[in-house]
């Protein structure tokens, strides 16, 4: 049996994991990110992984870590992680040489797309394409088995797609990405703005806000539309056809097996996935004249990242027997 | 030396040559078809590779069909080619069974792609995507050395990834397709409103048409571009920002190496393509953090399906043995 630890990188916190063959994490820990120190990232990850190795009881193989940054073509180099503060950073050699184990880095939305095609939602496809919905939106695709990485290891960036020509400026510097009309951040956006207006369709909203829109959160959101609230069914449904849509050029271009939506967003469920999958069908190249690819939730949550930094850890080690 | 025969089906003719394994064309032939005859365009493709055959002078291992349309994921079956009226046609049985060798079937556009990347002016990279710009827009690509298919065969699809919501109608019935806005479609519409409104800048293209924008082409365009017409000269630009500008959102899709422009229009040269760099550099996403790919303009001309499907035809033989 071989283990190996999968390790999540994020603006404020890591989490990891001991993995197992099956995909089972069968020991977590995590511990803060002091976000705008690159060096203690490093030693961070580095602790963690020590820890897991320690307290997990088990043999440990390598290590594999998913950061939400671009990492270059031979998975050495973090080229830019925005929250991560790091730029031009060897990561990979500088963690090996702290662990004392071989290391794996990839990009985590790619670590979460090889989790879900190995162990969650896309397990017996052959190739798939997913979309994690949060603040922003990642992206990640395998393809005939493979993770998508490209030439430059920067592939699956699918929320900046761009979907509006001139349309709202992106934390990218783009303006009309995908992100900003398919995202978490664009749900409480369209909430606040709904609640500003003051109208009688804003009632629930405005009500769990006491009035401040800046005091929405997008979980309050999907809690009303769970509850039955017109406005945020609405709201939850305008983010779930654009994010539909988008799939649907994404997939002009990579014609998936499946489609996983994930991400903190993806917890609203069907008030998300019905308009998504509505929107995908509707805008599907060849409709009517070819199979249509499956629209479904992720299952991982959260551990997505960790089980798949973890697998990408294990699949270098079978690599290089 | 293994020679294998390319066939390109076309809304109106069947191109077809003997490959060589450095990729040239040894033999070539060609024979109109009857579109609205799918048998006959079957025996017309059998016909015509039983002619290079006999003619070459050189033993046909193997043939390969570009054909513009869904091409199953199995390769066998064409699902649906609009201009050619064959739908669920068992093609790829039907032609080795008439022809007597083992057949390969691809839609054109990917067929197209595979040439640029093993013979043409990809053939560096180990990934790649090409836009040919004609009345429409291909698409094809190439992951680490395979032509990307996708889950049922139709990856690729370029033309068909929305860039207006709600933009113009297009051919496929979805509207704001990037093929209404950077094809050769799109060129000569634009040039035609330009005419309709009789003003100034419109004189040399008004000239050229007699007054009747119906009469002008998309080489006139080209033609007074290169003879410093300053309105058709933006006209290409206008095509060639919206081509670099959706080469950059399928860029952030599939992340290539090297970006091909090829088609008809690509015939402009630097009228389209400078426009197209710029564009494409400017929406990149990671750009100023990241290596950046080039945008080249394709080296096989109207050879490049014909070389492709002669190379996935060889490909065949080779995995086959």
């Amino acid at each position: 049996v071989t283990y190996t630890i999968g390790l999540d990188v994020g603006g404020t916190k890591i989490a990891g994991g001991v993995v197992d063959e099956t995909g089972a994490i069968v020991h977590a820990g995590r511990v803060e990110t002091p976000a705008q120190d690159p060096a203690a990232i490093v030693r961070g990850c580095a602790d963690l992984a020590g820890r897991l190795a320690r307290d997990g009881g088990v043999e440990i193989d390598a290590v594999g870590v998913a950061c939400a940054g671009f990492i270059d073509a031979d998975r050495s180099t973090v080229l830019f992680a925005p929250n991560l503060a790091w730029r031009n950073l060897p990561l990979r050699d500088e963690l090996a040489a702290l662990i004392g184990l071989p290391v794996v880095i990839e990009n985590d939305a790619n670590a979460a797309a090889w989790g879900e095609f190995t162990h969650g939602a896309a397990e017996h496809a052959d190739g798939m394409m997913l979309l994690t919905v949060g603040t922003g939106i990642g992206g990640g695709a395998v393809v005939r088995g493979q993770l998508l990485r490209g030439g430059y290891g920067i592939a699956g960036e699918f929320g900046h797609v761009r979907v509006v020509p001139g349309g709202l400026r992106c934390g990218c510097g783009n303006k009309g990405c995908l992100e900003s009309y398919a995202s978490g951040s664009a749900l409480l956006r369209a909430a606040r703005e709904l609640v500003a207006t003051g109208g009688a369709d804003a009632i629930a909203l405005t009500q769990r806000c006491g009035g401040d829109p800046s005091k929405l959160r997008g979980a309050d959101v999907t809690e009303l539309a769970e509850a039955g609230d017109i406005a945020s069914v609405e709201l939850l449904a305008e983010v779930g056809t654009w994010l539909g849509e988008g799939a649907a050029s994404i997939g002009a271009v990579l014609d998936p097996d499946v489609v996983v939506i994930g991400g903190g967003v993806s917890a609203a469920g069907d008030l998300l996935l019905e308009p998504a999958r509505t929107a995908f069908r509707r805008n599907l190249i060849g409709r009517g004249h070819r199979p249509e690819p499956e629209v479904v939730l992720a299952t991982l949550g959260n551990d997505a990242g960790v089980i798949g930094a973890g697998e990408l850890a294990r699949q270098h080690l079978e690599e290089c027997r």
